[in-house]
């Protein structure tokens, strides 16, 4: 033990200190693995996307030129001198002064660039198509390379794949993308008091609330949880579980020790870890104050608070950035979190020193903006964050903030 | 084929349409696979939570009455009666005129009712403590019963359950909840056009973007998508694969069919198929509107336009609602989608007619509400929705907004 682990840092500070744990490696997935994943190096397109140009509308493709000026009243006359069917490459240009028939989707014949949708013609018969409407040269025209062109990057490193992504994905045919490895995060409850939840607790005992609750979150972050299961509150115990917690996982959090004794054993255990350091004891943040982060090897572990609440707080603060960097996300540790203004609906006092986050429930009484309830009550108990939409930040210098302050809410 | 085939529906109407399709049946699942999910039957405590009134800081257990005045200049004292270890039910009640030394999560004995806080205090030696504040009654303690009360509902059927929710159950003991099954979606894509993400397309083709793109919204959303490929445009072909779609799975997606010939060709296809209805045949958005809606049985099929943007605009509006639905959510179909506030950030023109749906990219230029960048082009192309981080509803009635109009976001 020396000063070190009396170390509070400051949330900024807490997040900086992530930043030494390096993404994973990457791996190669299956297109329809990839889902959520950061692109662990930029897609270069190896073809153009769309391959050709295509009709964005049924109708009839043109050269604009031919239907310049036409209108309801001067309509233009055009020869239809193909039929595009769809996934047909035209055989031939487009003669001037002629029209193809295209479905949306065809492929324009050389020549033609624009398309005047079908209900602003009609088929005179004998072949002659009447346009009463002009068209402007890229008139519903998807072009050729509109989406990715060979040999750019279509999508950069560390881009997160939404749906969107994967679909440029499978039009360039990139079947399996490198995209950085899901942490597996183990997860370690310490504490006498706790009992599995599928047993009945002695006299005196709860159930184990938190590696539920932690690895529920893991999974929405995106991680894989491994959940190690309960600790007896002994240093020993704790040291042994702490370094095979290590040895099998990216990463680590063990919560509980809401004891002070308990939380003397997980900081013990973990400095008496091989190639350990204790980084922070501490963060100034409520709830979550008596959150540890240290370094073993390479590996993160996050000491959490076994209260409940303040265990969710600083995992929505400091795990999902940690995961999101763990996976490859370049700026995971920097971006700000998305928030949206609500207005606050009654005072709420706050101990300057320390960022408060304060759960709320939200109201929508009119207007864009809801109101914002404080949701006040222990930590220790689940109910605030029950009856939570979002969080409320309230910056460590301030001392509180009036009803109808505009804050805000990080949801929940 | 009779009128009912050019059924255009509002998107409201589409929604009640969608009221027609019961949830799936309901089925327990280990608590940690419950995540995501909607409970099928209200949770009744079968035991307090917590079980017992409980500190919520380390400190001494207090009748409230026996520090009534402390502060800095006039303290109390008091003997310390015991120590309440973590997890061990006090023996006896608390004296009158003592305290008990607590940790945070220690059960309070009968008699104290508040906590106060260590650093409030001062143990003096030979048994006596110094309480420099007075407190409430309640201060720093977790009732029993706060959470959840014996033989109360402590989460109604429907509620969707989040890690705070996972973690009321493992308190709770409620090791496989019971909630509503994930439906099985079928995806099909039609199009002479396609080709497998895996093989080089023939000239003129294209690879097959939307099965990948609606499998990973899909699986956002929480159903299972199961990818049954591509369908030529032919009428028996795509009859015999809805028919295999609709008997193996709880809903089908069918998209593409970007011809008007493979669009008859949907359409007759779903309206020959047994006990079948067409609901709608076409919804007054842009862009979706090319979308049907059909019944087979108890069954959704949606069939999505080809476009990849207007598919998956369509899948938001209406595939994610009817996945909650189907899933047990009962305000699935009725509730307002969560929007935050935004400032358009130049002017846009809208058809009067039907709701459009702008894809659009936010900027924070300070301020709390950031400006909203429509993001234009075709909905064939990638493109809009790769750039875009929401969507912005225009109504029916609305033929434009001007710069600088509030505007409600919908997060992509």
């Amino acid at each position: 033990m020396n000063k070190d682990f009396f170390r509070v840092v400051s949330p900024a500070r807490f997040l900086e200190l992530l930043g030494q744990f390096p993404p994973l490696a990457a791996e190669t997935v299956e297109l329809d693995a990839a889902r959520g994943r950061f692109l662990a190096r930029d897609v270069v397109a190896a073809e153009d996307v769309p391959p050709r140009s295509r009709a964005a509308m049924d109708g009839y493709a043109v050269r604009a030129a031919d239907v310049f000026g036409a209108g309801e009243a001067n309509p233009a006359y055009l020869d239809c001198a193909m039929d595009v069917p769809i996934g047909v490459i035209p055989s031939a240009p487009l003669p001037p002064g002629t029209c193809a028939r295209i479905v949306t989707g065809g492929m324009l014949p050389e020549g033609a660039d624009a398309v005047v949708m079908v209900e602003h013609t009609f088929d005179m018969g004998a072949g002659v198509v009447e346009f009463r409407k002009f068209a402007a040269p890229g008139d519903h025209v998807m072009h050729r390379g509109d989406d990715a062109r060979v040999g750019v990057v279509a999508l950069p490193a560390g881009r997160r794949l939404r749906a969107q992504e994967i679909g440029l994905l499978a039009a360039l045919g990139v079947t399996c993308p490198a995209v950085g490895a899901r942490p597996r995060v183990a997860v370690l409850s310490t504490g006498d008091e706790l009992t599995p939840i599928h047993a009945t607790p002695p006299p005196g005992g709860i159930r184990d609330v938190n590696t539920h609750a932690l690895c529920a979150l893991l999974r929405d972050f995106g991680a894989k949880p491994v959940a190690l299961g309960l600790v007896p509150d002994d240093q020993q115990a704790i040291h042994a579980a702490l370094a095979l917690a290590v040895a099998d996982s990216d990463a680590v959090l063990v919560s509980g020790g809401s004891s002070v004794g308990a939380r003397d054993f997980t900081l013990a255990a973990l400095a008496a870890l091989h190639d350990s350091e204790i980084l922070a004891h501490g963060v100034a943040v409520s709830p979550g104050k008596p959150t540890i982060l240290a370094r073993v090897g390479l590996k993160p572990v996050i000491g959490l608070p076994g209260q409940v609440t303040s265990a969710q707080v600083v995992m929505t603060l400091f795990g999902k950035p940690l995961v999101e960097r763990l996976m490859g996300d370049p700026h995971a540790l920097t971006r700000k979190p998305f928030t949206f203004p609500a207005t606050l609906a009654r005072n709420l006092a706050s101990k300057p020193g320390r960022e408060d986050h304060v759960r709320v429930r939200l109201e929508y009484v009119g207007g864009d903006i809801p109101l914002a309830h404080p949701v006040l009550g222990r930590s220790g108990l689940l109910k605030t964050l029950l009856d939570a939409d979002g969080l409320v930040a309230i910056d460590a210098a301030c001392e509180g903030l009036e009803a109808g302050s505009r804050v805000a809410v990080r949801p929940l």
